[in-house]
């Protein structure tokens, strides 16, 4: 009915296998979806300060000045998102992904959690505050398919 | 004056003969509106949770998780409507709508009802809330059109 | 911990069996909780408009009036509030507790809904953006006596 | 100057240790500090839901229930705070305390953190969003004290 | 129910008869309302500019400084309401009460107009934006008696 | 250096010749504005609800009626617009455009005022909150070419 | 007529002359006011990073954090304020003076700036931004009466 | 990823070097950014009142309408920013820049802030509520590269 074009955040984990198969999918299901994200690449991630406003020895303030540039980007993009997709998996503590959720639930953007069933204890609070929590990357685009188009896979 | 495109946000029950004179009113005035609303489906719209996010058996939980997937769809669409317009029949009894009503009165959001002098009484709060009270689809086009262009029919 | 006086607001059915009997339960639990509600004295809530603003004889505008009295101390109230409770029984349409409840979560307050469990597939979307749904007053206090102490019964 | 009770959410993992030491130094620190906590009773927060609302046997609905009625607490006492302390340890992942650092950067509500360390890196883009990170339960204290009377240790 | 303390704000012209009245009225109904409102002593409110900030020629900059000056006291005390009410008589254009009326609908404060019904046409928009439309002070104690009590007179 | 296109919203009184030469104005010094309105058929204004909604005989309700479809009108393109200009002149009260200013001071928007200087005094409070007072439509375009593209004239 | 108590924050140079003269004139007055202020013990200031979370060698970090504590304090007070009062001097170039103004006026805090005349065009858009300009305390002083008590010195 | 366009706004001192060395830099790496920026033709800025609005002979009237007008540009294009950058140098006092920083972080603004070492402790409370601080534009255009594209220099 509308040409609106939905902006989906993914935040969460560096290693983009997910990531990559929620926009693979949507693309092949023709979705109008803008995706967007925290840098990916781990190592570019790490040095975003040092890289960008010079050097840091103590690693604290290194971390610090990265994760301010980072900010910019991540707080910027899930503002202008409709929705937030959040995956959590078993690698990394990833309170990053956390604190997103609690960002884009505060700003009451919807979210939805993406992680396999042995994280629920661990996760009961930032599910509950979610709208669907998923198991695959292809359950969030059914989910983008359905709330975007109306259709079930 | 302007080439502004109107988003209007077609709320309440999901057989959609309304809806479509509301849309088809619209077209043949020529309005730049974009319409949007819930899933009109209903069937699709009762799976949307277990039909993206994997089955369930209990009732309650299987509703939980197809109105939180329908929710992405609607809050976002709500936050980004200009009107919303909320119809009201004798069926069902809609409690989404008048949420939806409350949901777009709290966010500052114009609201126009849409039901029979029947149901004045049962819905003497919705209507306090909105700026406009209609009876036909066809009144909700004269609205639009005089909102929009200035004309009266 | 903290001598803090909670804010319930019991949205709902002017029949106020219900909400008698949280009041009561939360006194008995020695809870420091200030309640407030709509007017439950259904007569005079009908005449809220013509009773303190004049004469109306046209049925619509009678109701505009008087909707428009209750909604200075409803929305009042539910901004006031740190929880809202919705009461939804069988015999009332109650698209006003429906709308309180969308405007509640609008403005990021947590819902309780409160109902049998045969109203739960027409409530399923307020029930979602609900915090907790309970089938007994007794569980609203339950509910209260947890959040505000953190003792269960 | 002024007689302002500061009010203090202590978000984090559920053994107290760390927070009994901040309301203990607070306390003999004369600081006029009103603290809020989630629940902090392990057992009765993840009994939250059911043994408020009633029974259920499927575990991630257990969680879900009990993460919603935690949230009615948390969530309204966060937006009460003046500041928000965050406790990371080493034993849980702490997604929750993540997401509370989270939604109260989103709210622009000054945060705290306090971990060890070695969680540096791993905390980076939370410890961002926060105006001090300290090691020690004495060293937030010693914050408070700063904040509210301008007096160093 | 609720021992709480209604803030009204008496916007409007500076004759402060009706203004007394409802002060008044509302007292001897022992209604719990504190009243503010803009200094009603006109000679005051037209040099508060330069009474308090130094001399000034230019009669545009005069009224320029005593403006900025009562605004501190206006919108302070407009943010702070529960209600405002906003009275129209014959005698000044009262366009300031015109604007508090505007400021107040955007913050989503419920608002009752008091005037006659000859100014009726003149002011639709500001009473379409209101509340409730009085045409005596004896009626704004009435709305503010049923609104706080329950009661109608 | 952008391409932006500035919203301005023309607030005031219904005879548009002041109004034609802003827009007028605009357009020959080829600036980037879009300009909105309030519909200035003042016949059609008056019949906005009646024209659209149906009958209605009693003056007060009429007019009721055509103020709320005025407002779905008006305040959505207040809320759109970058600079809010708001005409005053000396043969109506024209209460709507000091509530016009009111509101959208409220929401942070710059406002420009318009008018002679035999109205100063009686509209101080609103040109207070104005950015900028002119007295003729070529200065409202100056102004706006000055903050569209830094030039004066 | 109200007993309400106004919250006024004294933001500017740490050399506490000025500010020291307001309180108490305001004291002297008999004025309802509670100052509030950052810490105005220049040492201590600088140190509040370092006195309470811990060494750091690098000047730009010590700084930092201390900043960081510093601004839990002044930014939660200026949240809490109905006035900000800011003071500039000829001697320091205080930013953060113009920061606090800057910040106060987002979130539309009345604001009251005091300096000498000398610095007037270097301050002409935070003075823009405020509600009034004072050229000693003891203005300031006058225009708090006259905003609480309505009475002109 | 996306095509996403980033609004990046400029404020600080008027001699533009350091500004078009930004602008030069983000065009040559053909970054999607569309930037604004104040006034930055200097005489242009002081007359910005007094050539739009009419003559006005006090100083300090003069800059007051000229901050006025100022305010429309500079205000709109920091609500529309993604990203506000803030320069500072050793020539002007530049209490506007210090000024927008504020006014940027209360509305949740990204701030990155440009200056010299030497003034590092003079703006701590600046640099603080920034993101970033950078030593050169060429940094500047570092830290907007990674932050939309993800890649370091």
């Amino acid at each position: 009915m509308t040409e609106r074009t939905w902006q989906v955040y993914l935040s969460g984990d560096a290693e983009s296998v997910k990531q990559k198969r929620i926009e693979a999918g949507a693309e092949e299901a023709g979705l109008p979806v803008s995706f967007s994200a925290p840098v990916t690449d781990h190592a570019a991630s790490d040095d975003a300060g040092t890289g960008t406003l010079g050097e840091e020895s103590a690693p604290f303030w290194r971390d610090h000045m990265g994760a301010g540039v980072n900010a910019i980007r991540t707080q910027t993009l899930i503002r202008d998102a409709d929705v937030v997709v959040v995956r959590f998996g078993d690698k990394y503590r990833q309170w990053n992904a956390a604190f997103d959720a609690g960002f884009a639930a505060a700003l009451g953007k919807p979210v939805v959690t993406l992680h396999e069933a042995e994280l629920d204890h661990a996760l009961k609070e930032v599910d509950r505050a979610a709208q669907a929590t998923a198991r695959t990357a292809e359950q969030v685009v059914d989910v983008l398919r359905y709330v975007i188009t109306g259709k079930l896979p």
